[in-house]
Formats: C-alpha cells, structure tokens, sequence
C-alpha cells in the first residue's frame, strides 16, 4: 500500500498544501480572517506525516534508515514533534522547510538532486584550493586594512564575508576597493588579482563539472558506437574461423 | 500565392514598417509633425494583417489552427482589433508586440525560437526544484526579517522577488544583506548559502542545456561515422561469404 | 624583403613604441619634460607606417587590397595622414587605434581575431531575435514608464540603453525597477520576465557559439580515428581480394 | 624517510596549525590572552620547515631545484627567515603566505594546480589580444575623459583600473556611463561597444578551455575505443594472413 501510486500522490498533495499553509501564516490579513483554520490544517498535515513515516518503518523496520531520502523524512517530521519551547522565530520560520519533502516524494526530483550531489566530489580538490586562497586572503586582508575598515575587513570572519561579496563581484570597485584606495593608494594589487584568480578557479570549478557531465554522456554514447561495430567485426571473424575449419577438414 | 516568397517578403517588410512607425509614435515631436500619416500607416498595416490572415483561413480552413505559428499570428492580429474604450496605456504599449510576427514571418527566427523552446522540457525538473528553493526561502525570509525590513521582505511575494534580486548579485551584499546584518548579525548564513546553491542550481540549468545540444550534435557525427566504417566492413564479409560459397562450389 | 622576419618584426617593435609614446602623451608631467622627443617620435613613425604600405603597394599592387588586413593596415595609416583641422579631441584620441596593427602584424593574433570574426555568422539568427525582443522591450517601456521616468525611458534610445543596462544585471533592482515599482507596483511583471528571456537569449548565443567550436574539434578528431580503422580494414579487404584471386588462379 | 606518508602527513599539520596560529595573530583579544604562545607556536612551525628544506636539500642536493615545487617551498620558508626590519605591515601579512605550502604538499593540490596553469598557454594569444584592447581603450579614455572625470580617468593607469571594474559590470553604467553621460552625451558610444568586445573576448577565453579541456578527455577515450577495435581488426588479419599461409603451404 505504502508504494502504492494513490498513496504517493496523496502524501504529495498534504506537503503541497501544508507549504501552501504555512505560506499563508506569513500574511497578517489571512492569519486575522483564517488563523484557526490555517493551525488546524498545519496539525493534521503533522499528523498525516507521523503516520506516514510510522507505517513505512512498521513495514521496512530498520531497513527503512538504509535510504538517505527516508533518514531525511525522518529527521523534517521528527523536528516538528519538538515542544517548540517560547517563540523562536527562526525555529517556526524552519517549518516551511517541510516543503523539501516534496524532493523525496518525487522521484523526477530525486534524480536531479542527486545529479547535483553526484557533481560535488568531482570539486572536491578545486574547493579546497579555493577555500584556501579565501583564508589567507581574508587573514592577508584583515591584517593590512582590518584597521583603516574595520566595517570591512575588522576581523577573519567579516573578511571572509567581505572578499566573498568582491568574488560574486558586488560593489567590489565603487563600494569598496575605491574607498580603500583613497587610503592605500596599492590596494587594487591585491583586489584585482584576488578577482581575477578566484574568477579562473570558479571558472576551472564549473568547467570540471561540465566536461564530467560530458564525459558520462559521451562515454555511453561511444561505448554503444563501438559495440555495434565489434560485433559485426566478431561476426566475421567467427565466419573466418569456420571457414579455415572447413579446410582443414 | 500566399506561399510565394514576394508574398512572404511584402508581409515582412509591412511588420518592420510597422514596428518603426509605433516606435516613432513614442517620439512627441515626431508626433506632432507626422502624427496623422503615422496613425493612417498603422491602420493600413492592420487592415494587411487582417486580410493576410483571412486569405490563409481561406485558403486553409482548420488546418490553419494546426501550426502554432499561425495561432499565434492570429491571436496578435485580433488583439488589434479589439476596441480599446479609453486611454489604457498598457494596451496601447502592447501593440508593439505585432513586431514580434517578425519571428513568425522568417523561417529562421522560427527555427532559432523553436530551439530555444525546445530546450525548456528538458530543464522542467530543476526549473520546479529551483521555484521550491525560492517559495521555501521566501517563506523563511518574510518569518525572519518581515518584521523589521518590511520594504524587501514584507510578504511572501516581496521576498520572491528580492531573492530574485539576490540571485541575480545586484546589490545583494551592500544593498540588502548589510542593512540586514546590522540587526540580525548572523544574516549571512541565510543568505550566503543561498546565493552559492541558486547559483549552483542555474548552472546545472546551463550545464544540461548545453550537454543537451553537444549530445545530438555528437550523436549524428557519431552514427555518420561509424556508418562508413560497417559499410566497409558489411562490404568485406560479403566478400568472405562468396569466397566461402566459391569454395563449398 | 618585406616578407623577411626581421622586417615585420621592426614593423612590430615601431607600433609598439608608437602606441608607448601615444600613451606617455596623456601625461601632462611627461609632456612638460619630454613633449617635442615624443612628437618626433610619432612623426617618424607615421612616416615608417606610410614608407612600409607604399613598399608592399609597389611590391604587391592591386592585389594588396585583396587581403582584409592589408585594407584595414591602409585605412588607419591613411586616417593618420588627414589634416585634422584644430584641436578635434576626438580624433587626436583615435590615433591610438594605430596600436591595433599590432594584429596584422602578429601571425598568431590574426587567427585569434579571424577566429572570433568566423564565430559571428552562426549567431546572426540568435542577434537578430535580441535585436527584436530589445526594440519591443524599448517602445513599451517608453510608453509604460517614459512619463514618469524620463532619465531612463524617455525615447527609445534612453530605453535601448537603459534595458541594456537591464540585461547587464547592474543596478536593475536597486537603481531602476525598485524606484519605478514605487510609482507602478505590477513594473517586476516587465522587467523579470525581460531578464530572464534576455539571459536565456544570451545563454543559448554562448551554447551556440561552445558547440559550435567542438563540433569543427570533434569533427576532426573523430575522422582521424576513422581513417586509422578505415585503412587497417581495407588492407584486411585487399589481403582478402588477392588471397581470392590465389584460389581462383 | 621523507617520502614517507607520516612525514608529509606531519608536514601538513604543522602547516594547518600555522596557518591557524597566524589567522588567530589577527586578533587583538586572542592576542592578549595567548600572545607569547602563538608566537612561540609560530617560530617553532618556522624552525620544523627549516630543518624539513635543509633535510631534503641534504638528500636531494642540487636535485632538489629541478621541482619547481621545491623552489616554491625553499622561497617561501627563506622569506620567513629574512630580518624584518621594523613594523612593515605588508610584509608581516606575507607571513600567511606559507599556507600555500599546503598546495606543494598535498599531491591532489598539486595535480588542480598544475592544471589550472596548463590552461594558461593556450590562453596567450586572447589574453595578448585583451591586453591590447585595455591599452587602446585606456589610453583613448584618458584623452576623451580625463579632463572631467580625472577621478577615473586621469591617466592612463587609472583609465586600466576602470576600464576592468566596466568589464566586470560593476557599477558600470549607474556608477561610471549616466555621470559621464550627462556631460558627453555620446559616451555610451564608447563603453556599450567596449563592454561588448571585451563580454565576447572573455566569454571566447573561457570557450578555448572548456574546448581544450574536452579535447583532452574525448582524445583518450576515443583513442581508447578506437584501440578495442583495432586489436579485434588486427586479430583478424592475423587470422586471415595464417590462413592464407596455410593455403600457400
């Protein structure tokens, strides 16, 4: 039943409408006219989940923590039992974080998150060699401008916050190489090479990812090419063979 | 007649004329010179189209309906038609999308925009889990910093639209999470991964279209290319296969 | 002679120091020291250029002009001999386009540039499509926001420049479509929808312009492979016909 | 014994820990707490790479510069070792440089590295080809606008400057084109165009590595895929030439 087709989409549908709902939990207007209807609903769409996620461990038992999508079912549902102790914005704002489920509920959708998971190990040696130019880049930056702008480059942290904005390329001149420079008439020395190398590396970063991509698809690709043309070449040799048999015989 | 290519070029020639003259119509000076030659030029270019397009329903009948192409030709030139009761601007602003039958009109134009709507099906899953990143982050934001930026993150719609924003890097950092961060010192962690899995998603977007293309691309160059070497080799056991008869003989 | 290497090569170093003495002109304090050495120096120069383009039209005649470079190394030398009648900055500041013969003079920048020239007619379609969707975009946002906002959607032209801008990403948000929400609320309608066609316009030129290059790569390299196998099978083809043509003797 | 895993395992923490110790330096609180210690920590990390140069050099001998890794490592660890005369800020934030020694000890670091420099060659011509665009466009933006705007265009090094922040989009036209516009109404004819050239330069820049980066991998697999077949065609030959022997015999 829990594989079933009805049930799937019926539990779709719950995650659809309790996103829906805690959207609607953010208007003021709607809360004042619907807030009971609005809770109510949010509860019987918890109530649906823990059910859910009972059945399924009742039939799979323990094989059920095998699947990382079932672990992170688990994790989302079990958070919304948690007594919610006061009025943490931040942990009610993380509630809408069960639309995610939507992702695990939909196969189409898990292929594409593990396609992009898939991507990240293969950018293993590239982030690390980014995240260390980002560290001594921030260390190098707080130590030379730390004290002219400490808004900017007060402390490693806000370093690595500040060049991380100059990376994406945000107001990195008017809004703050250019004021830097009126105190360190050099300091475009170290901004714009810091730009132009983490721009390569990010560059070299998305260029590993496709050429990985490419190299699967061509992969198969070649591999069926080359298998026709092998058979038709053992189809022959086969009939050589058989040939010479006969002539021996 | 209506296939002719002088009839093709003359319906072309009236949609660039026409295009110029509603874009000279935005110019008040060239109004007030021109005003009446350039309102009579638009309506004899609308009088065309609507001929035009009875000629081809004539000429058609139903089969017209099965071209997309022609329906949207159709419902552009009825568009005009319509009688616009008073001054909407928006309206008037809308009749330079006649400009757009251009596409229709060239069979190039139709081939470039049939490739780049041929494209969509296949982004279909990261474009949903793209739009349930963003429903999901601007739920979280307007929970977060509704309250106190009420100008970005007031309701659900304004922080679409201001993650928007922030995906596209324009001013994301000193423009909105800088203010932000003054309040709420710990923003960044909000934000930041925000932008770096957006941007990580729409690059898959690129990286799927692009892989898309260069799959069929090689695909067609790999089958030409291994036709010719099974051709040779079909032709040499073909040979085999006589010689082996000979011998039989 | 004009072909020998050391020629072209005193051709190169004379463009080179040119383009360093027109550079050290826009410095006043070099100018006071130094000014009538570096004017010298440009006029010699000038006479140099004119001395090597009589020498290959008297070498070469007419069929000079039939290579592209060799018309576009006539044209600026040609422009430098003009009277320029006064103190037109203009033009003065045009006479360090001389330091772009520095292409036709290096065999390795000449392909780089033909290169780039070759990639342009396969984005024809795609660059018209632009051209259409900007003077669309154009005309309506001059009529939609032209009154209101004058510095940026006043005539076409303002609006061209003004969406470019758009497309560009810089200050979209913060400088232009949040003040013009501000008086037109439903603006984002306009102006999301316009970034996200323009980009994926954009995108799919780059796709076009990618596939494009590894597709002449790939053609190569894969017929190359095919000879190898091509020439190993019809040496197994000859083998076969005269071992055939034993038997049958 | 330095080849061995502990070794270069031992190696790399001490360079961890020093890079901490030197990201910890930049703070005045944690200076004051633990001041003496770091410093300590921090000429003990320098004394550890010392005697690991000196025992390689040891071994190795003259050998040890032919890596171009080790001469990284040997310039780095001598720079710490010169007397620091005075309070030079910038020289003191260098210290954080020999995080980097992370690169030359981790063989996958090396392996990115390396990588991204072999991308560089295939890159001279472009990037000589950039270079002389920024210089000619420099140069004519210093005499166009140097005058009005001498804040970015005042000489020709700070014409280099602005005319880099323009290509990254930065500010470009709401910070840098509408002021300048507002004086030469014409100057959009000047920075559109630049942005254009240099957008697709760059864009062709990034397209030559991606190409040469798939050249590479699709040259080995096809290669790969082309052997399989040769070996079975080659294997038949063999087969037909014995047969044909035997025949003769």
């Amino acid at each position: 039943m829990i594989e079933s087709a009805w049930f799937q989409n019926a539990i779709m549908a719950v995650i659809v409408v309790n996103a829906v709902v805690i959207g609607l939990e953010t208007s003021a207007d709607v809360m004042a006219s619907f807030g009971p209807v609005l809770i109510a609903l949010d509860q019987i769409a918890i109530v649906i989940f823990v059910i859910e996620i009972l059945l399924k461990l009742l039939v799979y038992r323990l094989g059920f923590f095998r699947s990382g999508w079932n672990i992170f079912d688990f994790v989302i549902v079990s958070a919304a039992l948690l007594p919610l102790g006061g009025n943490y914005a931040i942990l009610r704002a993380l509630r809408i974080v069960r639309a995610f489920r939507l992702i695990s509920a939909m196969p189409k959708m898990r292929q594409v998150v593990q396609g992009l998971l898939a991507a990240i190990p293969s950018m293993g040696s590239v982030i690390l060699l980014l995240g260390l130019i980002f560290y001594v880049a921030s260390v190098m930056a707080t130590k030379l401008f730390g004290a002219a702008f400490p808004q900017w480059f007060g402390s490693v942290g806000a370093s690595l916050y500040s060049l991380f904005q100059i990376m994406t390329l945000e107001s990195w001149s008017m809004g703050i190489v250019r004021p830097i420079m009126e105190v360190y008439p050099w300091a475009w020395a170290f901004f714009v090479p810091f730009v132009l190398v983490t721009s390569f590396v990010v560059l070299n970063l998305f260029i590993a990812i496709i050429v990985n991509a490419m190299h699967e698809e061509a992969d198969e690709e070649q591999s069926a090419q080359r298998d026709v043309i092998l058979e038709e070449i053992r189809g022959l040799r086969q009939e050589v063979a058989e040939m010479r048999g006969e002539k021996t015989a």
